[in-house]
This record gives C-alpha cells, structure tokens and sequence, in this order.
C-alpha cells in the first residue's frame, strides 16, 4: 500500500501506523494540498455521518447534534523542511521522522477521533480541523484564512490546539511583538569622524541597555509565565573606511497573557529610548490560560492532567481573540520539534488519544 | 581633436586644458589601460629624453643624470566611479568633473613637469610615475605591484605624492588598522532564550566600550594627528523567533605614525575584550612626517609652504616604510575628492606646478 493510500484506509487503532503514512506524505507549506486531499478523503469514506467542508487545503469535520456546547479540535497539516529525516523510521514503539511530534501524530489521533464520533455520540458538538501554513508567515497561516471567510466553521465553546505538549495541558500563550529600532548619523571617512556621525556608536547605549534588561517572570491563573526580551538582529556599515550613517537592531519581545500588545510595545520602546525610529515589525496577543474557565477545568480535571503555561505563540491566540477560551495539547515532546531527531512514542499518542475521547464521552 | 589625442597632444602650458582633456577620458578601475596608454605616448613624443617604463598600466619617465639624490613625484590615474560628474566643464577658471581633484590636475602638472625637465636639467635626479588601482582594494594597488616586480623604478631619497592636499604639505601619514571582532553563542528559541546564550547581547557592552572610547590626539613632529577609533560595520541574526549564535563587528583603528601597527593591534584588541575571536582583517603602517629630513625641510622651504599631518592613509606609508621620507602635496581641496561637485582652480594647478619646477631647479 503506497503512504497516500495508507493516509486513507490505515486502519485508526494503529495510531503509530497512521502517523507514519501521515509524515511519508510531504506537506512543507506551499505544498499542502496532496495531504488535504487525502485527509478529506479518509474522512468522506470513513466518518460519512460528519458535515466535512474545505476551504483552501483547510479540513473540516463537524457534528450537527444541536448540542449546547461546541468544542473545536486541530492541528497543523505543514511541517517545517526536512532535515535528513522525511522517511518515518519505526524503531520499538518509537517513530522517528519529520512531523512525528509537530504535530502529524497528533492529527491522527484527531483521524481516529472522527470514526468514534461517527460511531458514538459525543456529549458536545465537535469540530475537527486540519489546516495549512502554520510554520511559515502569518499571512499564509490557514486559520487567519478561514477566521476571514468563513469563521462560522470555528465558532466554539473551547478550542483544543493539539500542538504537542508532552500530556500536559499548556494553558494560553504568551503573545509576542518584534520592534525594529533605527539609528541615523551622517557618512563621513573613517578617518575624519568628526565629519560625520556614527550610528552604530548612537546605537551601542541602546543595545546595551536591551542586553542587560531583566524581564522577569509574571503569574497568570496561577502559571508562571517566563519573558523574554531578546535582541534577534542587529545590522549596520556602509564600507570599512566610512563611518556609518545608518544601524538598526530587532528586538523580540515574549509576554505574558496579562498584557496587551499595546502594553508589551509600549514597555519595549520605553527601552528602546534613544532611537530614531521605532517600527513595530509585528505583534500578536498572548492567550490567557482561562484555568478558571468551566471546560477548561473540567478537560484539567477529567484527564487528571499537569498543567503548564505555553511559552511560544501558538494558534490558541487567535480563538482567544474572538472570545473563545483554548488550551494546547497533545502528543510528542515539544522540544524536539523542528530537530532532526524529531519523534513520538506510541504510548503518547494512546493517551493523547484517551484523554480527547474521554472528555468527548466517547 | 578628441579627448585621448588632447591627453597626448594639448599644450602643457594650459594646465587647465590638459586636465579637462585627462578628466574625459575614462580611468575607472581596472579600465585604465586607454588613459596609461596615451599618457606614454605623449611622453614618448614630448619628452623623448627621458627613459620611459611601463609596468601593467603603470607608466615611468626618469631622467639618469647621475646626480647623488633622485626625487620621486607621482599620482595615481583612477578615479572613484562617475557621480553625474564624468564631462569636465569649465566656469571662468574652475574646471568641475570627476577626477579634477582626486588627482587628474596634479597628473596633468607632472606631464607638464616632464617637458621642463626634458628641456632644463633638474638639480635632483628625477622619477615621475603615473599608477592605477589607487582608489580599489590594496591587491590591485600599482604601486604595491611595481614595488614587488620592478622596486629599481621608485628607487628615491624622496617621494613627493601629488594626491589633493590645497596647496599644503600633508606630512607622512596615519596608519589604518581594522579588527573584526566576532561573539559566539548558542541557537535556541526566542521564546525560551534560557536554552540557548544570546551572541548579540554578550557583543553590546564592548561595542558600548568601544563606541564610548576616547582615542585622542598625538603630537609627532610638532603636528597634531588626530586619531580615530569608528566601528564601521556590525551584523548578527538568524531569524526573528532564534536567539543568535553569533553576531560580529568591525573596528577601524587610524593611528599616528609614532605607533606600529602591532601597537595599534595591541591597542585596539585590548578594547576588544570578551570577543570570542578577533581577526586582523588589515593593517597597513603610517609614515612619519619626517619634517628633519633635509629635503623635507628644503621643500617646505622653498615653496614656503604651510605643513599640516595627513590624517587618512596615502600610499606615502608604501615609501616609508622601505624607508623613503615621503610627503602629499598635490593641487585640488581634499575635502573634495570622491564628491559630485569635484573640482580644481587655474590658480591651484598654477602654483603646484611652480612649486614642483622650484623645488627641482628648473
């Protein structure tokens, strides 16, 4: 059976065995859409009794039980490029192989998740998606997409990200904003530079001052959120015998939950005192854990599950925005995503699996 | 009469006219072949009794009197690329264009220098040379390729550098130094900076160090050299979500010629200190003023001429340090070279020339 035709009809209780069709399916953005294909497929033929939709290489679907609560489930069709590691290598009850972890396993046991729900009644009404252009720039990001042109398919009670997480649930995100600052002088030869004025001397305070500023960690429901505030870039020189006119570094700004983009950009520019030019490069809000929130209390308490805030920025921020509390988790260590030694266990997967069926009622 | 038959042909006399006619024709490096070309034929024509040498595009009249001091004058062909500035055009007695100052007036008063002395005998032996590959990269400097295959022809107990200097001595020269000072660190993501160690922010105290640091002023020969201390170029950056694990800078060291370059390394390195690794990317010596030098003084003297230190590197340094005192003294505003609106004054080709055929005795 070729991995396309394995996509399709690999039966659903091998979670490691559909994982590995999944991963020998290439899906590095832009070329998601041989994948979708086959995911839409399988869930055609294999849950016939779910509403399916697609919009671009955007896969869903959803229950029409009329049920008063709805919960979303998904996670990512694209991986990052490959890294000596597009074969899936199964070795004990350990798959290697790229997007074992981030996050192929996980949309499996979302797979296997549509044939129980078309067999049993869950006690919400469930969506399941499978989306496209998560690893590369936002605006290629498939969620951003169908939030623009169809948000109803995503409207939810609480939305599940399954980005692995290693069985914990990883409450929120932290947001995260980039600010370029930008320091002019005027040329001169390096031999007379009191001719001109050197913007990468302008710049030096500056950048020191970024360096050794201590962010600090901020308590949110009870989760440390851990900042961060790193210099990511810097560039400036015109030639080695003119004294620059123009320097600029970037820096990335991780913030906690509780505060605003605007708050984290105002806060970083006050650093950033002595520019020229600030320019915010990008910002996207955190995610609060919303630990307090009924359904997230109960997915806590009926997986018995540890609890942990989410460092990175993750698609959760996006449902948070419109109102809609969202946690991760899944199955894989996330540390090792994007390594080349990227893999997942079978155990993660079962109780990755377990846990999403459990507080389903399946 | 076209541009290349005046370069040979325009009568010396007309200082300005023979300038315009050498500023026409194109000497852009590696393209001085053309300008090399006419400059010894007219040479060969007009000044028939001096021994002519060509090395690459660099061309060599010498008298061989036997006298017991030889003196050696001479200007480099190039120029720096066109600025809008390629046609000459005369306004009353200023000539504009490319190369007027930087240094196509002073070659035109060493062609006219070559007829005097074919028609008077100087009290010097004398060399006059015309170079290419001044204004590039020290590899395709003439100079530095003639004093490797043929050093016999600049052989002198004096060189004299007609590179702009408004009518003054430049005496000797700075030295120039550049360090390349380079950080390491470890990759991680921004969003857990912790895991990995941040190379941008281990290099900002010592750009700081360096941006802040006052080199000041040495007196050599009773002349001021102001030195400088300019970082000229910075760079580091992976991604804008990756902390660095490498970031690098540039320093530019020009120093007074009391010191070595190995002091000015020693210097300068000492700044340098927390780099992981700092490369000598170049280093070339100054020249000394030399003003107790008998023909130095006599040049001075005779042309009455006001003295000042040359603070940016000239190929003097090349003569010193074979041991030849070396001086600049050329015509045009230095503070116009490299600039749209080079140009040179009749009066300042007038003098230069006078002061040369005094100082030779012709």
């Amino acid at each position: 059976m070729d991995s396309l035709a394995a996509v399709e009809d690999h039966p659903a209780d091998d979670l490691v065995g559909l994982t590995a069709a999944l991963v020998a399916v290439p899906s590095v953005f832009p070329d998601e859409r041989v994948l979708a294909d086959a995911v839409e497929r399988r869930l055609r033929n294999r849950a016939p009794g779910l509403v399916i939709d697609r919009v671009a290489n955007n896969v869903f679907a959803r229950t029409q039980l009329g049920a008063d609560r709805r919960i979303v489930l998904g996670g990512h069709l694209d991986t990052v490029p490959a890294n000596d590691n597009a074969v899936p290598r199964l070795e004990g009850d350990t798959l290697y192989g790229l997007g074992t972890a981030d996050m192929k396993g996980s949309l499996a046991v979302l797979l296997a998740l549509a044939e129980l729900i078309e067999r049993r009644e869950p006690r919400f009404d469930v969506t399941l998606f499978w989306y496209e252009g998560e690893e590369v720039a936002e605006e290629h990001n498939g969620l951003r997409h169908v939030f623009e042109v169809a948000p109803e398919l995503l409207a939810a009670d609480l939305a599940i990200l399954c980005e692995p997480t290693g069985g914990w649930v990883e409450a929120g995100c932290q947001g995260t904003v980039h600010l370029r600052a930008e320091f002019t002088g005027v040329r001169a030869h390096s031999a007379r530079p009191w001719m001109g004025a050197n913007a990468i001397a302008k710049m030096a305070p500056v950048l020191d001052r970024v360096a050794t500023h201590s962010i600090g960690s901020v308590e949110v429901d009870g989760l440390e959120f851990t900042q961060a505030l790193e210099t990511v870039r810097v560039e400036g020189g015109v030639a080695n015998n003119v004294v620059p006119d123009a320097a600029a570094f970037v820096v990335n700004r991780r913030f906690a939950p509780c505060f605003s983009t605007d708050d984290a950009i105002a806060q970083t520019a006050a650093l950033l005192d002595g520019a020229d030019r600030i320019e915010v490069v990008n910002e996207s809000p955190g995610a609060h854990p919303n630990l307090a929130n009924p359904l997230v209390a109960e997915f806590v308490e009926v997986g018995s599950l540890p609890v942990r805030s989410k460092l990175g920025w993750t698609d959760v921020a996006r449902f948070a925005s419109r109102g809609v509390p969202a946690l991760n988790f899944g199955a894989g260590d996330p540390t090792l995503a994007h390594t080349k030694d990227e893999r997942v266990e079978r155990a993660d997967l079962e109780r990755c699996h377990h846990v999403l069926t459990r507080f389903c009622g399946l």
